[in-house]
């Protein structure tokens, strides 16, 4: 079960942090471009050695200290099939460092079609991710065939409920039968989780953003059997305090955090450090801020102080 | 300009017909399936074989009567990146065939992952296509970065409306501040049209299901210049009577029907008809029951009378 699989592995890495793998190719560092370049071949299969290098080293340098990896898929789908072979590849290369793997899609359709992504993402396909996000702007019959084929293969998802950017609340934040639509969406959601696993949450778990602490606050009210993927944190300017209020005040779990840009490109804050090394400090500190900030709350799970 | 392109493409074609490529591997004839067994490789370069195969031979069958194909992306997707060389193969063989594509991909994110998404579809890259359907949960930050990707590369979107499943209602039909969501998206649509195109279109469309005839027409008023895609003719139960009332009472432009499972697997419905021999009679049928619809309510454009 998706939910059981992620709890343990995060006491087995003392850590809630997800690492965001977005390769922007006209961002990677220079010379890995030329050397790219330098193997050959059309523009397409440059990009796909060079985000491939660049999500594999990432990996390796962040494994330590965290608990999965967060491919954006629209960043591989930008390079055509080639960038969706790089994306096979980062994902077969994080199960081999021991991470989990989260998808992040943000697929959705009528039920026929969503059971075609589901079968793609969790299901017996070379695309088999651990989790996938999901929009739920179609209602329930754009959602539950995810749910059931995770259930059928331990595998999960996690519901956009309320996003990180800017104009989330246009449609997210409207009142409608005297209840704001992501409280609706969150409800439905924590609805999905019951019965949840043996570690007390359920494999449908939600997404909300880091740069809305109140709703982050509020829905964990609402939501506790439900796991919080929090993008938002680092470059979009939420704080590991701000993060707080997604994580369970009894047990300390319920949390996930993203990081994507401020890890992924941590060496061009660095320049005096090695790509890799700068990428892995980065990661460090972020596992740390968000355990100190958990800490400080009194929401550090027992488990983490076990040596 | 997509909606101009598109709209001469109709009068050219006579056509309001799109023809949806899903092709699910279970269900295409077992005698395609073997010859691409035959010519060995582990399953995925089967599949990619098979489904590249049926859609070549679709796209041959019913060019004639389309005005363009709607691949739906998780059909692709469900057989990894081979998949997804397969969907580039079928997009190069519907240009080659006069046809125009629209990606069915109902692709979302905040701004920069947007950005993206519409650089992977509507920019310079292996997965371009003419159009690509959006979700609009995130808001407007989520979906300017495909208009404005798309006004410069010529190329449009489809933002979903109203969509064609059962439970489309549960977040669509919601009463917020005196109006339903689906209203408030559309009237969102039908404002980035302004000012449309030499046609009366702006190359901002709208997903509005067939199995929801009263909101079509409701639609079309509220966005004179908006573009409707429409899904659920056909196999999920829309008749040419209930998409009417897509098009524009004077003008007869404004929709764009589509049909999927109807015509591709035509020949399981026809045992003693040859496979693309059913599905061109389908395609052809489907084109002529929507403009006999529109002649009978009226509504067939003048350029489809001069021969």
């Amino acid at each position: 079960m998706f939910a059981d699989r992620l709890l343990d592995a995060i006491d087995r890495k003392r850590s809630f942090l997800v690492v965001g793998i977005d390769p922007a190719l006209e961002r990677l560092p220079k010379e890995l471009l030329q050397e790219a370049e330098a193997a050959g071949g059309d523009r397409w299969e440059v990009a796909e050695r060079a985000i491939t290098r660049f999500g594999i080293e990432l990996i390796a340098a962040t494994a330590e200290y965290a608990v999965a990896i967060k491919p954006q898929l629209a960043y591989f789908e930008r390079y055509g099939w080639r960038g969706l072979r790089a994306f096979e590849r980062i994902v077969q290369e994080a199960r081999a460092s021991g991470l989990l793997v989260i998808a992040d899609g943000k697929r959705n359709d009528i039920g026929s079609t969503a059971e075609a992504y589901a079968e793609a993402y969790l299901g017996d396909a070379p695309f088999a991710v651990d989790a996938l996000t999901v929009n739920a702007y179609l209602g329930k019959d754009g959602v539950e065939p995810f749910i059931s084929r995770g259930e059928a293969s331990g595998r999960g998802l996690f519901v956009l409920v309320k996003t990180s950017n800017p104009s989330s609340g246009e449609l997210q934040d409207l009142v409608a039968e005297g209840e704001r639509l992501y409280i609706r969406v969150g409800r439905a959601v924590q609805g999905w989780n019951l019965p949840p696993g043996k570690r007390g949450f359920g494999s449908v778990g939600a997404v909300v953003g880091a740069t809305y602490p109140e709703q982050l606050a509020e829905l964990r009210r609402l939501m506790p059997n439900t796991l919080f993927l929090v993008p938002g944190f680092g470059a979009q300017g939420g704080t590991a305090t701000d993060v707080v209020g997604a994580f369970d005040s009894d047990t300390g779990y319920g949390g996930l955090i993203n990081s994507s840009r401020a890890i992924m490109y941590a060496y061009e804050a660095n320049p005096g450090m090695e790509r890799t090394a700068a990428q892995g400090e980065a990661a460090r500190q972020a596992r740390d801020a968000i355990n100190a900030a958990l800490e400080a709350a009194g929401r550090l799970p027992k488990a983490f102080h076990q040596a």
